[in-house]
């Protein structure tokens, strides 16, 4: 069990109804909507260098699989094949690039690159493919400006009505949308941190510092750093907007 | 020059009017508020190991040195001594205890922990003690929700009317009010993420992917690893919440 249990049962958590195809070795087209279920998409952005076996966890339980330029390296080192390498492919190294091709990885090629990072590109791509749930599996722990853009990602693929998710292969962070579940175990830490001006009528149940219709300011660390006293914890807010970070002790 | 000038350059750049002091080797009372000029406050919070020098050169330009609990760990090691120790003090090494007793740092005990991080505690206690400007110095690359935590105190900040800088030694991280110049090199990169909804009226000069009365959503990641050509950029906008980063090439 441990992170890639917790993972697993967050991510069926978040979905219902989850059709379990596995991540073939070698693919030729990603079945990207064809079944007719909702397609589970997973992106690997650059780095972390660690939560390999998270990452073959989630591949496994998605229909389709991106690399974001440089995370197709992450990708390899893991063992992961992904259907598709989204970019400017201007960070990919050659060894990358040859593995990429003996496994005839498609590659989706965008000029323009100062637009979006990688990263935003394979999440409209995972979005035309037909994608209402997304993984990002990506590095929260390198250069600060990267880390928050792929926390405010997650804003990103509110707009584009995706249900996303960012880890690093153990913690995982999104956005509380009226109600969410966090499934894990006793002693595993919770925050709650508002990124808007205010959140109103947060309820928590299964924390050992609970909140009852309370109220948090942006900037307050009053969320942060809660612990579950249950395999569940459960947040309910009536306004605004709340990140839930869940890290798994 | 390097890291160390650059972060001179901001913290006079954010200032104005700068009484260096120094900093004491064995402080007994902290000069806050003393000569009557803006006391620039600096909050050591736990972590990162590295950028040792630059808290030297920090804490040297700081009229108030605030370390938050485990924080004196990090002010340890890179040798300055702080006027204050802040927090629950739950996370002191014996070794750090000895240290700092040795030095007769004060300590400002914070029973109830959970209402607040260590960080949140100190920066009121620099408001309280005068200051106008504070650096916080901490872990932008540790855990996530401690990342973002440190991040969203810019808010707190501003909210106690106290202009506020975060850095890990390398990046710097700020909100921009209404206007921003950034001294750096030219290859340094500068990222702009907007954390409301929507921010307006953007207009850089200096960068090399210029924006004119633009926009930006929360979520895109347009803003993001532009480049200085220059050594000085500037930022404007009209309308809300833009945070920007800093990161000396």
């Amino acid at each position: 069990m441990g992170l890639l249990g917790d993972l697993q049962r967050q991510l069926h958590a978040a979905g219902g109804g989850h059709q379990h195809r596995g991540h073939p070795g070698a693919p030729a087209q990603p079945a990207a909507g064809a079944a007719g279920g909702a397609v589970r998409a997973l992106i690997i952005t650059q780095g972390p260098a660690r939560g390999h076996r998270a990452l073959r966890e989630l591949a496994a339980a998605s229909d389709l699989v991106l690399a974001a330029d440089g995370g197709a390296r992450t990708a390899r080192l893991a063992g992961v094949v992904p259907h598709e390498i989204v970019g400017d492919l201007d960070s990919l190294d050659a060894t990358t690039m040859r593995w990429a091709a003996r496994r005839r990885v498609r590659r989706r090629v965008f000029p323009r690159a100062k637009e979006a990072t990688d990263a935003e590109l394979a999440l409209w791509q995972a979005r035309r493919r037909g994608a209402r749930q997304v993984w990002l599996f990506g590095a929260v722990a390198g250069r600060l400006d990267q880390t928050l853009a792929n926390v405010f990602l997650l804003f990103a693929a509110r707009r584009l009505r995706v249900a996303a998710r960012l880890t690093d292969g153990r913690a995982t962070a999104y956005l509380v949308d009226g109600d969410a579940e966090v499934r894990g175990r006793r002693g595993d830490t919770v925050s709650l941190l508002p990124l808007s001006p205010v959140v109103r009528g947060i309820t928590t149940a299964g924390l050992r510092y609970p909140l009852r219709r309370g109220v948090l300011r942006r900037g307050s660390t009053r969320g942060l750093s809660n612990e579950m006293t249950a395999s569940a914890a459960r947040v309910r807010l009536t306004a605004g907007d709340l990140l839930l970070v869940h890290t798994p002790r």
